[in-house]
């Protein structure tokens, strides 16, 4: 039964009229139970005849504190998260990658958590699944950059190849600096963990092809130099028709915090003076010509425009729609 | 086959690989076709022990032009839409009616357009279906004020009623309004096919219970006056355990125009001044106290918060999340 003693809300809204409420209270409880059920996360639209699809892997709330970004005091980080009416002291961050059907090929950019970074993510081929798309079926998988939240999904947690049948494209740059013992030897405590996990990824993987930046790579699909975040991180121009969309993958980190303010510098981001210079170079152009965008860690689906305000830059969502 | 002509883009970017374009050419076309399927159009999040569902009815690409906004130069308006990246002499206006599940009652705020308004929209009944919620147990049915888009999607095109098992609450200013003939026959010829519409949709039907602004009409559930859009207009306040949230309804359309311009007077406001008195006092308030909104023609799911800015207000979109 539904419980007649209810809080006082809102002020002078609160005015219960206490015949009414015995009279729901006569009445059956909801035939629907709660739920408890969250809508499938994928979003779909068309860029010329490419389908594209945003599919949600999750989220993880990063815990942050004074050291997140280098360059400001942290009460500026905690005032924006709070003018954004996020958490403080966590950053909320998805993951969420981009399915590309270009009708020739099936391409994944960015392949999520595999599980094995949050509770809150991993919902990648659960996802893909309910947009119609088994694993097997992606024939190139494209990673921007190899921290764990891009690579990570490349296996399940028991070690399986998530897409078997899947050409994997990474940058040679990245590949080299990962790889490279030297680095690994030389790397800060902080980023060693990295430097073994590519290991961990990538060994056996028979079908890793290495692009060079400004290559179409798949049809339709340039690859773009974006280094800072990582070394080989690369953007990704997408075209078709006579439309074309920029996918800034970690260009720029969640826009409420990044975008608006291009010039911070977080750990995140390896170097972060040329991470910075890198957003501004592409956060100009895809302003200057009105651009969409998707962005890896934006809010789900993470598909807009970007715009420049006098401070910085703001994410313009595009409006869900159902038509394609 | 992929095609192997393709278009420069980006500039610099634009340097593809022949060889690579080949080798790709080689290769079998995708696995799956272009699926032309969006995701089913529901969102769920809990407020306190409710399921708050917002579900999507779909758009309506209104024609406008120079008389939509009856105080602002019509360049003005063009210059908004284009700032938001949507198209001009439209606006895409979103329909969302809004689930809310006590765990004692299955309530549904408003009923989209039935199938009646517009091709792009009559979508609320398969996706309550996606969300697992049938038409027939839907307990109650709120209206929040008597223009199509909110009622008539109380009946089906053949006039079979929708929510055949719902008590219908609608605020008695409302309904006396749009039923008194003296209103009918001295109202404008823009609204007389409203007025029309109003006893097409409620001809023979039962189960009408109206309320009085400021009562709480379902357990947890609070009617707010809310006048201007229509003269009964109603808000909502809904309230669970410690957490409330403003179903704002009509007290905004789309907030890219009317939130960042609240002294805007769209001729979708039958009094604009009250209209404009009544916005300001209710994003004032939700401003004020951070509490979470809805609003029904915010882009979908609509849910998020309400800041104040220089010049108006601002609406935030709350971050999907998967977890609820």
């Amino acid at each position: 039964m539904p419980r007649l003693t209810r809080r006082a809300l809102l002020g002078s809204c609160s005015l219960a009229v206490a015949a009414q409420a015995l009279q729901q209270a006569t009445r059956a409880d909801a035939a629907v139970p709660i739920s408890g059920q969250q809508a499938a996360g994928f979003y779909r639209f068309k860029l010329g005849s490419f389908e594209l699809t945003p599919v949600y892997d999750g989220f993880w709330d990063r815990p942050i504190d004074a050291r997140f970004v280098r360059n400001v005091p942290y009460a500026e980080v905690k005032k924006a998260l709070a003018d954004a009416f996020m958490a403080p002291d966590t950053l909320a961050m998805p993951f969420t990658p981009l399915l590309v059907n270009t009708g020739g090929k099936l391409v994944l950019l960015d392949t999520g958590s595999g599980g094995q970074l949050a509770p809150t993510a991993g919902t990648l081929v659960a996802n893909l699944a309910a947009a119609g798309v088994e694993a097997q079926a992606v024939d190139t998988v494209v990673i921007s950059n190899f921290h764990p939240d891009h690579i990570d999904g490349l296996r399940t947690k028991d070690g399986a190849l998530v897409f078997p049948n899947a050409e994997i494209l990474v940058s040679r740059v990245e590949w080299t600096y990962w790889m490279d013992d030297a680095n690994l030897n030389t790397a800060p405590a902080l980023y060693k963990p990295y430097f073994l996990n590519v290991r961990r990824v990538f060994r056996d993987v028979k079908s890793v092809r290495p692009f060079e930046p400004g290559a179409e790579i798949v049809p339709g699909i340039t690859a773009i130099a974006a280094p800072g975040h990582t070394p080989g991180h690369c953007a990704f121009a997408i075209a078709s028709g006579h439309r074309s969309l920029m996918a800034l993958c970690d260009t720029t980190n969640h826009p409420w915090l990044f975008a608006r303010h291009p010039d911070w510098q977080p750990i995140l981001d390896m170097d972060g003076a040329l991470a910075v210079a890198t957003r501004k170079r592409l956060l100009d152009r895809v302003a200057a010509d009105k651009l969409p965008v998707t962005g890896y860690h934006f809010p789900f689906p993470g598909y807009g425009h970007i715009i420049k305000t006098g401070t910085g830059y703001e994410f313009v969502p595009a409006m869900w729609q159902t038509a394609l």
